[in-house]
Formats: structure tokens, sequence, C-alpha cells
């Protein structure tokens, strides 16, 4: 099957993106310059932005679909880590020109496809053009209850770490799809590798730590240094007990036999699991969600007063890091 | 001087960007995942994101000043068109991996000059990296009284098409540019580039038309094809006077010697004006405005049943256009 040419920019956006603003009218199809989002009375508005580059953040023969889901999960983890409930987003799009229209409907696809899952709308965007690596941004909007957004700085000596989920999934698939990872199952590989490609905001955990955790983070950029900027904002120190950490069945496995690949699981990123902290008094009620969502939630850490993160190992030694998280520069 | 080398991502946002969010307390001094806005009880927020590319919307060699303070006005110029006050913005800029310290300290002294000058302040963001042209996206917030923002759609027939300033101005400018128009006094050559560089968001303007006007929207891609966007959305047609349509006295002049650049400045884009419908009832509201404004408001057409944008020539023929504005693709 050909290829239709790419079409112009209104005929693309009245064609692939128009639809998904139909279940928000204050989108107005997207023929106007703005939309409206009229926040409930009692709600906060939380905004986030999160830039995806190809060649950097994904590759350009990701599928398309996937790569718009991502983008917009990176986004709706970040309204999680605040306690937010997703209500819609806007997409700055810079489409590479040779662009086709199939491209674009896999990619407006799969953006329905997670508009659904989450119950979001677009509600309005840019597209341009570039001769360089394409760039999508999304722009997501939530609400939570006034005052009560889950910060980074909240956290309280005493106060224990926990992490949802299991953590260096994506770093490994990473390292697998570079090769750096010859001897892995198929079965363990598709599972990374779809950690890696389609992470799973962790919203329904977020609006459930509302009232429950004094501070969350997003771990997007490995969970040392993410931990450290629960630390750092919060004025605190942080010590991280390594064999207590999740680690998923094949990632256990390889950083049992390599030293090196636990390290890649605690610094690598793109986990989007929820880190936080919480006083000893919420264990109870982090029992009752992780129950509730069917979600492993893992105490793995404790605050104290001083700073910096610290991380030990099942010995009891402090583990040191060539580097602690990703950097874009 | 020697440029000091680009900061890693996490200084650059902490030398750079942090102190544009000081005036925002719920911007959590950009160490947050996200930002809160508080949108006060009986008030819409009106969101809007605008992108632009090196060598597409800019060029490489543009003052970073200007080109920060240029992508915040385009976004502000959106807002202008609803009738919204802004309230702050979010920055998603993807630089290249060669951007200098210097270049960054000029950039933010940019966006806070106009940050000061409109009263906003940056509320959140994402830095990343890319190996192609520079892509840079703001996400403006505003607010308008509940249910009034102005809309594209809502002209009636019997309205009159008004604009602001004069059109054309950045259009010639960009022609001067690119080299394309040898003679133009170098004061006259200034005052266009000016307005090229530097479009002023006439907010002002817009919250004055909340009440007064139908539909709005700013000129961003050309006047014939962003006032067909106005009739297109409205269900009319409109036609637009060539005559009464405001040329400053470098591109009357050149228009009148040749038709070519009347072309030009009626399609150019970039002007960023207010065109809006109103009544003839409001003509006298107008009138106030813009003399409380300081700025030429002009009758330029009106709107009728039918569809299209008709555009008629001093001797009343119709104008034909081998484009009507800007497209990305």
């Amino acid at each position: 099957v050909a290829s239709r040419p790419p079409p112009d920019e209104f005929a693309l956006i009245a064609r692939h993106f128009a639809p998904l603003a139909r279940d928000a009218p204050l989108a107005f199809g997207l023929t106007d310059d703005a939309a409206v989002i009229r926040p409930r009375v009692g709600q906060d508005m939380v905004v986030t932005t999160d830039t995806m580059v190809a060649g950097v953040h994904f590759l350009d023969d990701d599928p398309p679909g996937a790569i718009a889901r991502k983008l917009l999960r990176v986004n709706l983890s970040d309204l999680a880590a605040k306690g937010a409930r997703p209500v819609g987003y806007l997409l700055a799009a810079t489409f590479t020109r040779a662009v086709t229209d199939d491209w674009l409907a896999a990619f407006a696809a799969g953006l329905a496809a997670d508009q659904a899952e989450y119950g979001v709308a677009l509600l309005g965007g840019d597209t341009t053009a570039t001769d360089g690596p394409m760039v999508l941004t999304i722009t997501a909007c939530g609400e939570v209850p006034l005052g009560k957004m889950l910060p980074r700085g909240g956290a309280k000596a005493g106060d224990e770490l926990f992490v949802s989920g299991t953590i260096g999934d994506a770093a490994v698939a990473l390292a697998w799809r570079q090769g750096k990872l010859p001897r892995l199952p198929a079965a363990a590989a598709d599972a990374l590798r779809q950690r890696l490609l389609l992470p799973e905001p962790r919203l329904a955990l977020g609006q459930g730590l509302l009232g429950v955790a004094n501070a969350c983070i997003d771990v997007s950029d490995g969970l040392v240094q993410d931990v450290g900027h629960l630390a750092e904002c919060s004025g605190l120190a942080c010590e991280i007990d390594v064999a207590a950490t999740p680690l998923s069945p094949p990632v256990r496995a390889l950083a049992q036999a390599d030293g090196a690949w636990l390290d890649a699981a605690l610094t690598g990123g793109d986990d989007y699991e929820l880190a936080f902290a919480a006083p000893p008094a919420a264990a109870g009620a982090i029992a009752a969600l992780a129950a509730a969502l069917g979600l492993a939630i893992t105490r793995i850490g404790r605050f104290a007063t001083g700073a910096g993160v610290r991380v030990r190992d099942s010995r009891g030694a402090e583990m040191t890091f060539a580097r602690r998280g990703y950097r874009h520069f």
C-alpha cells in the first residue's frame, strides 16, 4: 500500500488531530487559537510539560503509536506524582517534512487509545516542521484538591521511602535494544521492552497518596538521582537499602551475575514508578493502597536530618555510581 | 570574552531559568515535576501553545533575547485574541548541544524583560538537547471571565471586520532581510525589522473587546488566511476592502509601486494584530478603545451569509492570491 503524501497543516490537523478533541467542547475542534479549561471550584490546576526528541528519547523506527503513547504517558506520570487527576493536554509537534500520512494516522491512533485509557482529551496544540530530528512536546493539565498537591520537598526526618512496581526494567531493555545484552530469554526481553516502550503512569496510586505521602516524585531519570531530588528539596538526607529495592526476576538475575546491571537498574531511568516519603504510621494505609491497586509498593529506605543520598548494598556497604541518573547535556 | 561551556541540565535550569520563576511560588523554583495554577473563582483558564523552529520561525544568528521575547509574545498574542489576561507560561526548550552559557543567559534575559513587561512568570518546563535545529515551545496560560472568551466562530451576518495597527510590516521586513528588497531607507527598514523581531501582543485590546466583539483572531499567518478562519468558523462569508486596510507608510509606498508587495502584506503573516468581528452598534465602543489605547483600529470589511473571503481592491475588483497565508508543510 503506497503512503499518501503528508497533508497540509490544516488538513493534517483536521484529519488526524481534531477527532482527538471531539470530547472536549472547550477545545473548539482545534480551530481556535486557544482552549478553555474550566477548573472545578476547590481544585488547583496542575500543569507539566515534557519533550521527547527523536534519537534521544525514542528511535525513528519505533512504532508511531508507541511514541505517541509514551509521550502522553510520561506527562501523565508527572501528574501522577502530584496526586493530580488528568484533564487534558496540548500537543506541540515538530514533525519532519517527510512525515507520511500513514505515520501520522498511527501516531494519532496511539493518542486516541491512551485518551480512552486515561480519560483525557486533546485540548489544543501547534504543528510545525523541521529539517532535523522530530521534537514532540506535550503539556498536560490536571486537577488536585486545593493546596493538596504532593510536593517534592515535603519529606520529614523519620519518613520512610517507598517505591512502586519494579526498578530498572526500562534501563535493561534499552541496553538489550542497543545490543549490549546478548543472552536474554525472548519472553523476558519482551516484558522488559514493553516497560521501556509503554510505561504505566501510576495515576491511581498518586491520587491515593493524597493525605498519605509527604513528598512524591516519578522515577524518570534514575532512582538514585530522583530520590536525591526528594531529599534535596526536603532539606534532608536519604538512605536507600539496595537489598529491599524491587527488581523484576530478569533484572535480579542479571544484577546477581554482574553488579554493573545493578548500577544500571538504580540509575538508568525511564521507570515511571512513584517514589515517595511517608511517615511510619502510614504503613497500613500504604499496604491497603497496594492491595487495592494490585501494585507492589516497597519500603526501600528512610529520610533523616542531613543531606545527600546514601545507597547501601546488602552487606551495608555504601555504593558509589559513575552517574546517578540521566542528564540531557 | 570566552564563552563558558554549557552547564549540565540542572545547573542550566538553576542558573538561567529558576530566577524567572521567583515570583511564582506555586512553580516551586522549577524543582518540582509540575506547577500549580490556582484559578480565581469566576474565571476560565485559557491555554495555548506555540512552537518556533530555528531556520523556520527565526534565524540562528537572531539575538537570543529577541528569540525568547518573540516566542513569549506570539503565545501572549493568542491569549490577547481570546480576551485573556496572561498568568504564566511553561517553556519546553530543545537546545542544540553546542549552546553556550552566554547564549542561554541572553535568552533568559529576554524572557525576564518580557515577564516584567507583561506581568507573567515562568511556571515550569523541560530542557532537552538535539543534534538538529533548535525547537522552542511555550505553553501560555491566562484567565478570562467564565464563558466570556472571545471565540473565532462567533461572528454574525452584518458584523463589521476590524483590524488593529498596520498589516504587512513583518512580511516586508522578512523580504528585506532575505535581500529581496534592495532600496529601503535605513529608518524605515529598522522600524519594519522591529515589527518582525518583536511583535506587540495586543493584550489590552483583547481584554477591552470582551463584551464588544463577537469573534476575534490574531493575525499570525496572513490577514486573508486568518480572516478566512474567522469566516469559516462563524459559517459566514467575509469581504475585505483593501483600500481601507491599514498599511504603514513604507509598506504603502512599496504597494503602490508594485502590487506584489500588496499581496505580500495581505498574506505574509507575523503581524500579531487582532482581527475581529463586531456589530455596527459597537463602533462607538471601539473608537473609545482605540483612543484609550493609542492604537489604530480600522474597519476593513464585513461579514454576510455565505462562505469564503473576498478581497476587493480599490476599484472594487476581486483580488486573487497564489497563497492566502503561511503554511508549515
